[in-house]
């Protein structure tokens, strides 16, 4: 993010403070419900990019399929299928749906599905995730979006190797998960400068800080959402601020050389300090 | 229908009138804009018609398939396919996308099928008609609605019998164009007494007079689009009025035991008389 | 359900024991946020399916008033009124609005009122559940449906003999809380051999297992709320499952004979053994 | 109209012309396809205001019903009905269907309700005009808002002092025709200082030139209407702008001391001079 | 509220006992999700007031700068900024959504700025609640909506006097929460009988008990609400019901003659008895 | 476009024809409501497009300003101006108001922004075309689309080089209308391989055929055009199809080396040989 000037000089300095020595991690600060405050704009924004990218991709000139997401009357529209309803994966159905495409969105949650069904009033076709329906939906689809993150843990790799090759050649895949592993067996983190690659003549958009690219929206939102949590720390100091907000407690991964989030610990193969 | 009753004395008296002697076919009649009048309403009943009917016979009990057509969150919806987008056509489609199916709407006309994409903000599939796309769509459809509707004409048939015998058993057609002759090459009329027969394991729904079904909603239909002509027959009697309304002259097909509506004398293989 | 060969074998051979010997209810499974997962999807096809229905029997062949539930252009629609808007209710509202109906929910519960009022945007009418709003709503109604369900409890009669005699002859209820007792004074349980009968001019459907007649649907419905809790018993047992997860726990009703749900001992007029 | 500085220099000298001499009326200014694209804007104006109004008078204080057009959630809304569902109609109807309220639109064009209902999605209802349709819906009406305009012609009195006489004290009709006659046989011109009264308990509002109380929108509206008629006015004078435009001598009311429109002459009792 | 005489005889009674003595009060009363149920249908009835209250006063007759809410095509729509999304915010956004207008919705809380996102598929601008935020959205607005309401607390001025100097003349701000203070600095309490003052040429709608210009709503709003409560107390007593019932608890503002609930006594200057 | 392959041979064949000597232009050919059938696909596919392209191009990585279109919760989204309400911009219109930007449609026509009010129940702001409203909605704007096409003459300069001069760095502009001369007085034509160059710090994105760049989507569209006309120039020749076929007749520029299209000779300042 290159963009903290837009910041106000108070939340700067606390954030600068945040990144610094301790390290609490963005991605686990929690909030009361379960919810993950300081994860939730950049998985709004990669999740809204996502679709955006994807439909850059499917372009002939990029080595795309050629297909407009939302077709035109009397030609069908690219088929989307979005893998992961959360924060990340129903900002991408948003889209894909705005831009009239045929979306399928495939969560393990089936109250989350229905709550997609009724946003959008049965519009967007919604599967219980199953690996059979992964499958099927993956190989019929022109633009698979792979949203499914698990705070602080490994993504789970949903989409095989397998599954890519039968795909058909021009079509795109966004892992939006690569900042946790990724969830496609075939993905490697990318940057903005060379965004994608190909396999199986499948193209892959696994850029690593997807909101980078929009600063100016992304750092508003960050700033919004870290504004409460910012004025907490610089008013009280980390550590009395962790300790009466037990969600900003949850977000320090490292303290004093130790790692004590449970997640990570896990996800580093080690035993939590916890 | 029987339900005159319903009508005011007036109307009754003149649609006696209409249907007697003369015969001119309501199916006929043309607004100055080149639209049926009397037709429509009864197009409307029929294609609204058409997916509660098709929701019906696709339950178990009634030999269909068993499937509902919304599905529900996590479970896919059915497939149904529209073919014309005409009156009747679009009230089918404006149905089977309330119950939430999977719609698809295939037309000759692109201007039409862009209204529909307007109307529905691209949450309908709309195809161009050729045969391939017509037989690509029904081969996955769990309901095929027929509702290709030339003024006067036999309808042409769209849906061949290989079509139909590619269909999964337990499927549904509901054939709306039935009163022309079909759409479906495996069409034959039935009556609300027996409605249904089955070909190829594929329920055929094919009742001559849909809207009788319906005839409190029919009937006042009827009455609201034939009172302003009626009003004139009454006036002037048939001669005059179809004199000073050339629209409603186009409603004449037998004239002193003359064919002199063009698309009925041809539909019959003879030379027309206008 | 007659379709459990479409459930992958793990699950069959766990939904066999769940069946078998200690016999825990599907619909006393309550998730962590009180919801009833097995239950729901059940009552989300009822829900659905109860529109459909009865846009049927209104149907004059099957002694209906013969009116379409979305009318026409110029006609007015039919009226709906939808009588408990938890899951099954909510269900039938979206699809009655979906066939352009005029929908009236009432429920006991005015947030949930809100969450239907924001949901379609204030084209539903909502009223807050009073014997007069009941009363006056279903005079005037072509189509009630009953949906008024209580976890494992017998479901309140909110609709008297008195005011299905003050509805027109032709009229239809259906009843979708028919598995717990249902909520129409005039019910009685029927089958989709025989689904109907009519009391004082007006059509009762009380089908029990309505969810039996789209087969296809209801067993991917019911396998996907399945399948996690029937890993967890063939992984565990069902004593260490039920153990484990309390809500799974709340399913079991016999225990080694004894009744130990307290609604069941209730609706059975015993104490509970809890 | 008070904002003519708002318009620019050109435009404002233009009009001054139009106003002058030759009197062409606005409201008879006609486009190819028939429509009046000089009245229209008012109408859209009146049309949208008419439920504002509407809504203002039924509160208790200025004697309303005090009811709210949008009840909220378990209290039923309002009843609006709109008579007339041209420009001024359905620009009324939009307001109170996004109010929230119960909207009844009644016109003696069935194509013009078919078009409303696909516009609302079936969620406004539409009903034939015939003095029963108009009786019965005033009867239970909150807010009955006449809005049938002919072109240059007195409004018909499709509301009856009979009519008026049932409907609850409290209830408001704006009659948007007063302009041209009223379509309420209870109307009587009013203005922006003292714009009701009451008649049997039925608050009137009829307000002439209703679109003056929003002036800033409707001077640029007009303005953008004019706009093209007026340059052609400048630079051509009327006598050549009226040759070359057949619409634009449609507006041409009074020619050299001669009534020249058929229906201005008609309402006036004379024979026209065309 | 006059119309108590709609309440059932056993409600009434019982508001009647409700008011007296102990004075709980109304807007502190709690429901388990920490919502306040009684006062919630007041706070719906006066956000949806409050956009058609500041649609009358930008009328030019009262002073208004004679703008059209939702403007006509062509010209653009007037814009309302609504600060505060809570229950009266929301229903002001979705009325002023409803008549077209340009709106914008601020609040201090993402989430549920995510929840007007999604319900309104982005078309309310939504943003988060800083005083620059204000400061601008405020400056560009043609009527300012105040819903910043704390239960039992007194409302944050979030408005400055400086910020209501630069809006335009003929401007309207309605504030919503003046019963609890207000929200702009210029507010001061009104009255139906003289419901506006202009401060700086902005015209201030401070009505206190807005709810009580459409009595026949409210009263049936608050009736639904209050039963389950009134209920309670006639059957057993105020104290063995605040005892049972906590959220009925927390409506006791005084007991005795100690002031018991935290926030009114915070607001009074004196420390809680509680 | 390079996929004629995907043309079925019939068409492929014809399509020569049609390029071929006697060089009829796609643009002018006219349906007769004196649409363009044959240039309507291709500026629905460019209209589409031109929204994903600029999203793409508002990313930092290629020198936009990093906005995201639809930004997010509790953020502005971006601000799209499109100019031009035909075909191309109504589709424009669609996709930018589908990924939830604040949409500006500009156009001259009243009763087109009248549709688009309709359509989108204004829910996107619609300015009649003056160069006032252009310039000041441009110099807000994030991203504008100019989409004034005028059927085989060159398009009208309405955004000045001053206009570009006002609005922010890293703005794009994205010109539909690039193939007729393009409607910015800054565009120049570029190509899929060099799509952009930078004026004044705002992007110009100006490729010439934009639905090159998804020629599987573009091709079906054309060819579902095409086919009608494809078959009667096969069938009866050039001669007799332009002769029978007036519409197709307007397509032809050129016969025998004289330039017989009136506008097309215009454009190239010769007068016409019609």
């Amino acid at each position: 993010m290159t963009e903290d000037a837009t910041l106000d000089p108070h939340a700067a300095q606390v954030l600068a403070l945040i990144r610094m020595a301790q390290r609490p991690a963005y991605e686990t600060v929690t909030a009361p419900d379960g919810s993950l405050p300081l994860l939730t704009p950049m998985s709004e924004v990669a999740g809204r990019m996502a679709v955006q990218v994807g439909a850059q991709y499917l372009q002939q000139a990029t080595g795309g399929r050629g297909v407009l997401l939302g077709g035109v009357a009397g030609v069908a529209p690219a088929k989307v299928v979005v893998i992961g309803a959360g924060v990340a994966g129903s900002n991408a159905v948003q889209m894909a749906h705005g831009l009239r495409a045929d979306v399928t969105a495939i969560d393990r949650s089936i109250p989350r599905l229905r709550e997609l069904d009724a946003q959008f009033h049965g519009t967007v076709r919604t599967l219980f995730s199953t690996s059979d329906a992964i499958e099927s939906a993956v190989a019929e689809a022109d633009l698979v979006i792979g949203a499914v993150l698990l705070p602080g843990a490994a993504a789970p790799k949903l989409v095989s190797s397998a599954m890519i090759q039968r795909m058909r050649p021009g079509s795109v895949v966004v892992d939006v998960a690569i900042d946790q592993g990724g969830c496609f067996e075939t993905s490697r983190p990318t940057t903005h400068a060379a965004p994608t690659y190909t396999v199986d003549g499948v193209i892959h958009y696994c850029v690593t800080n997807m909101p980078g690219a929009v600063p100016r929206t992304s750092t508003f939102a960050l700033n919004n959402a870290t504004l409460p949590y910012a004025r907490a720390l610089a008013d009280k100091g980390w550590e009395r601020a962790s300790t009466e907000n037990r969600g900003l407690a949850a977000g320090l991964n490292v303290v004093r050389g130790a790692i004590v989030h449970p997640a990570v610990a896990e996800a580093l193969g080690l035993a939590s300090a916890a």
